[in-house]
């Protein structure tokens, strides 16, 4: 989380006095999310998260995010949903920032996932993306694979400092996806954040997944790279295969990956490695300012990258899947 | 807040297992306190803080203060009281570090306290010292008057950083203490971090208090002191007499001040303001390393003590008294 602004009581007072959801009662602010400030809000009403969006989201996405948690929800998808304003608004603002209210959740993140876990991981995204199949809203990965090279530029002494020799070798990568990166597979709403803080667990099940707000349309297979990333490498740095095969498995037990999906995958989790490598590039230079988090190390991404360049270049890819499976 | 100590969900759930409160359902980071890392907890059995103690927490106090806690709320106090673990204990241990789990409490802290909350806070206090006088534990106070000079040791030249010429003005309000600190006023157990943060209202009228992690054994009337510091002042460093005396008169109708209390609230007021200077001039070096806060700026309080130090030097003491009251 983070919490980047403070709100006094009379702001508070004035915000809901917008909303239908009566006095609050308490009022905290959580440690949770990189990108916005989280509080806890209990009302008359119920238990609520109140997001104030910061620089990172725009606020013209918002529609996009807050329809798509409104639409999941009422389709059945365990995720928090926006409450609507007394005008119908599903957002607000406050000291000038758009801001929402959004149910509380029960549930628990896994701070380290284990092998039941990630099949657990995989069973939700692939729910998301089955649900999400009529949602007619899109909104274009302005994260993903053709806007790579332009993230990168200006930000190659920086790479440098890192590590030497550093940039020539992000460089070469983002010049190798304008070539592999692939065509015409499946795609749709994907979450493309969907990282342990943002999966709930209860007894063991997914039980929800929070923090839309990096969602958009792409390749289906490209979030289970996003996600293998996340869950299923050591702290050494090495890929935990036993992770990985559980995570896609419990994806597939929902939604099979077609051959093309499955042949395209160590590329597409390679370029999902550069993906967060690049934006964690560039938050660690901001340096996180204000914000209650430190920023994260761009370094494990780096090593990440690494792993899958050189399960590509090996010619074996990430063998995850049995034989015929 | 902060959260220093990341916990693992093994971590929890051996910690947990020594509880008997249920499965954890929820678990988040919150943005509350300075001092130590808190974290909302919700159970099979209903909702609680998680504090996990970090180095400025001695565990040779926890003792004083959990029974403290304890005791204000069975003696009909509105605060926080711990749950003790399976075998009674008020305490247990994760990451090596002591933590306790307390009740969570509803009520929202005024981020800009008004005149009539400041009242409210004085009845709080006054409440918080009646309702103590029987309590049997005392606890030295580590960072009264008598520890000032050695807390100010080895800080010189960062006071001189702060601002030119501030290590000879502290040096002087420390040694004029010496002569000037009242003896023989009422003392027992005191809050001594009456700060808008710890205090909670529910419909205008003080709620509960929280955060007893710096209460000690000192004059009633210092913590009058440290709390006119933390309510009455403007954002521009000017204290606002109107807030004071209405703190004042709140803390009267509960606990009237003696004639020579009253005389003495001038120094012990400039005396706390020193207090939290020391403290923040601490922290301030520190830089709150690993924490989801920003530490305090020291200056905020050097300009309460400069006003302190004014008025005193004026003879004129901070009129909070009507003629007669």
């Amino acid at each position: 989380m983070a919490v980047y602004t403070d709100i006094t009581d009379a702001e508070l007072e004035a915000f809901m006095a917008q909303f239908d959801l009566g006095a609050p009662l308490a009022f905290k602010g959580i440690a949770e999310g990189v990108s916005n400030s989280n509080f806890l809000l209990e009302t008359e009403r119920g238990r609520f998260i109140l997001t104030v969006y910061e620089h990172r989201t725009d606020e013209a996405d918002l529609p996009f995010f807050l329809s798509l948690m409104r639409w999941l929800h009422d389709h059945g998808y365990p995720s928090a949903t926006p409450m609507p304003a007394r005008d119908g608004a599903l957002y607000k603002r406050v000291r000038d920032k758009p801001a929402a209210i959004v149910t509380f959740l029960n549930g628990m993140s896994a701070r380290r996932p284990g092998v039941a876990q990630c099949r657990e991981a995989g069973v939700g995204l692939a729910r998301l993306h089955v649900a999400t199949q009529d949602f007619a809203m899109s909104r274009t990965n302005t994260l993903g694979q053709p806007f790579w090279a332009g993230m990168f530029t200006g930000y190659e002494n920086q790479a440098e400092a890192l590590k030497p020799g550093l940039a020539t070798v992000i460089k070469a990568d983002i010049a190798a996806f304008e070539g592999l990166w692939p065509k015409g597979l499946p795609q749709g709403v994907i979450h493309a954040d969907f990282f342990p803080d943002n999966v709930f667990f209860q007894n063991g099940k997914f039980a929800a997944a929070i923090d839309f707000y990096f969602a958009c349309t792409d390749l289906y297979a490209y979030d289970v790279g996003v996600c293998l990333n996340a869950w299923c490498f050591e702290p050494d740095g090495s890929l935990n295969v036993t992770a990985a095969r559980a995570l896609v498995a419990g994806y597939q037990s929902v939604r099979p990956l077609s051959a093309e999906e499955k042949a395209a995958l160590p590329v597409l989790a390679w370029g999902a490695a550069l993906r967060f490598f690049l934006t964690r590039l560039h938050d660690f230079r901001l340096g996180g300012e204000g914000a209650l988090v430190k920023p994260h190390d761009p370094l494990e991404y780096e090593r990440k990258l690494a792993v899958h360049r050189a399960a590509f270049a090996s010619g074996e890819g990430l063998v995850l899947f049995e034989a015929g499976a």
